[in-house]
């Protein structure tokens, strides 16, 4: 894809952030927004601010003009405009939505970018463009495939810590390997539990976690296609939870485990751990 | 105290909030931030970030003009002005230090009043105004002894939510008592791990989380000092591990574990998982 092109979807994607945001703010900590319409394309129930934010972002998919494919969470798959599609947007509109419903600063808008006519010939490793926003923190995470990550514009690079002992750690803590789990949670020194994985992704990213787990097998491939690139490009690794490439189709209802790691020896030093029986 | 006596310390305690604000907002995020001064009176090390804080806390307080025993983290105790001081500040600067010096937007300043000229004749239970203020979020709560809890100005109440399952809850899990800690991990809907104590006792006043707990025993009484009087004055209550009162003197060496509950039928059915063997 041409440089022109690939920055009309960044500030096409830019316009989307901006226009999810100005659509969800009344909404943040109020009753209505918790209202469920519907049952999502995901399988999860979509609520009224999750309805807002993905109104927002078909009306300027469609304003563009341009045919593209957009798969979204609660809509599932939808094709805008005519003739073969130019690009492929992923896009979480609001990730966090019990965090925005209650007002607790960590949801997020995930949108994610392969350029291809075909949902079905590309995979979670085709996507070329990733932004992230973090509406409370104002923050920007955005990752170029081959040109890095940048968080509000500044290139970002990921921890350098080489050891689980005294990292630093976003993780879920139900499910399976409760025992693994513990003996995880005691050579950490910190750890954090924020509710929406795609900032928690880009906290990775940034440095501002060394990893993070959530190896329920239920994270959603919508909800990391961003993130992913975005830690990739930072230096980072992102695997399941048996330290295998996530290889996904971008739909709606993949889901997957994931472990993101600031670099290898930290991956595998928490693999052990995961690993010990 | 008189009416207007009251309301002159509560108009300090904003001005201490705003003058913390505007120190710290340069800072936070910053790795000039991390910076370790000293250790703190508490026993925990003294970051810059910390320091500055602390530093206006005590301009604040000095430019009354008036006797004030001042109980803060880094400094311990600290008598200002002459004469028998008219009231004790226990003040926690900065809750959530490493938080703020990450960005992660979830650190506070707590700020609870006791109406006495003697430290040793008090406990937690004799704090009369109490305020928190989540800088990241821009929100104040503030609980007043028999006149309500406010956030913004609003009275705020706890959930009504009778049952740990399917509730909401913000922990701790590291430490004692790790398999009902699991089994209550499987019973509550969701769980949260913001790192600021003080916010997340708020989330039980105004009724984000159903509960809040930390049975490590090793909570801070300056940091819960102002959240209890907000968490009772809205309707929840604080206890111990064991369900106990909590009854520590305003030290700052104290540590105690914590349990804030919205009501009491949820705490017993708290208690009655973590009591199980």
């Amino acid at each position: 894809m041409k440089k022109e092109d690939m920055n009309f979807w960044r500030d096409v994607s830019y316009e989307i952030i901006a226009e999810v945001e100005k659509s969800i703010s009344p909404l943040v900590g109020s009753k209505k927004a918790d209202k469920i319409l519907k049952m999502g394309a995901d399988g999860t129930p979509t609520k009224l601010i999750d309805e807002v934010a993905e109104e927002k972002v078909i009306q300027v998919l469609k304003n563009t003009g341009k045919p593209v494919i957009l798969v979204s969470e609660e809509i599932g798959e939808l094709k805008i405009g005519d003739g073969d599609a130019e690009v492929i947007f992923i896009v979480d509109p609001l990730d966090g939505t019990v965090n925005a419903v209650k007002n607790i600063p960590a949801y997020a808008i995930s949108i994610a970018i392969a350029f291809s006519s075909e949902l079905d010939s590309v995979s979670i490793n085709d996507i070329k463009m990733g932004f992230v926003k973090n509406f409370a923190a104002r923050d920007i995470y955005e990752g170029f495939k081959g040109n890095g990550a940048y968080l509000n514009g500044e290139r970002v690079s990921t921890s350098s810590r080489e050891k689980i002992s005294g990292s630093f750690i976003g993780a879920y803590i139900r499910g399976p390997k409760a025992v693994q789990m513990n003996k995880l949670f005691n050579t950490v020194k910190r750890i954090r539990l924020l509710g929406s994985v795609a900032i928690e992704l880009c906290y990775v990213a940034d440095g501002t976690y060394d990893t993070f787990l959530d190896i329920r097998g239920n994270v959603r491939i919508v909800d990391i296609a961003a993130a992913k690139l975005i830690i990739e490009e930072s230096g980072g690794i992102v695997t399941d939870a048996n330290g295998k490439q996530i290889n996904n189709k971008l739909n709606v209802k993949e889901r997957t485990s994931i472990i993101a790691s600031c670099n290898l020896n930290i991956l595998k030093d928490l693999l052990r751990i995961m690993e010990a029986s």
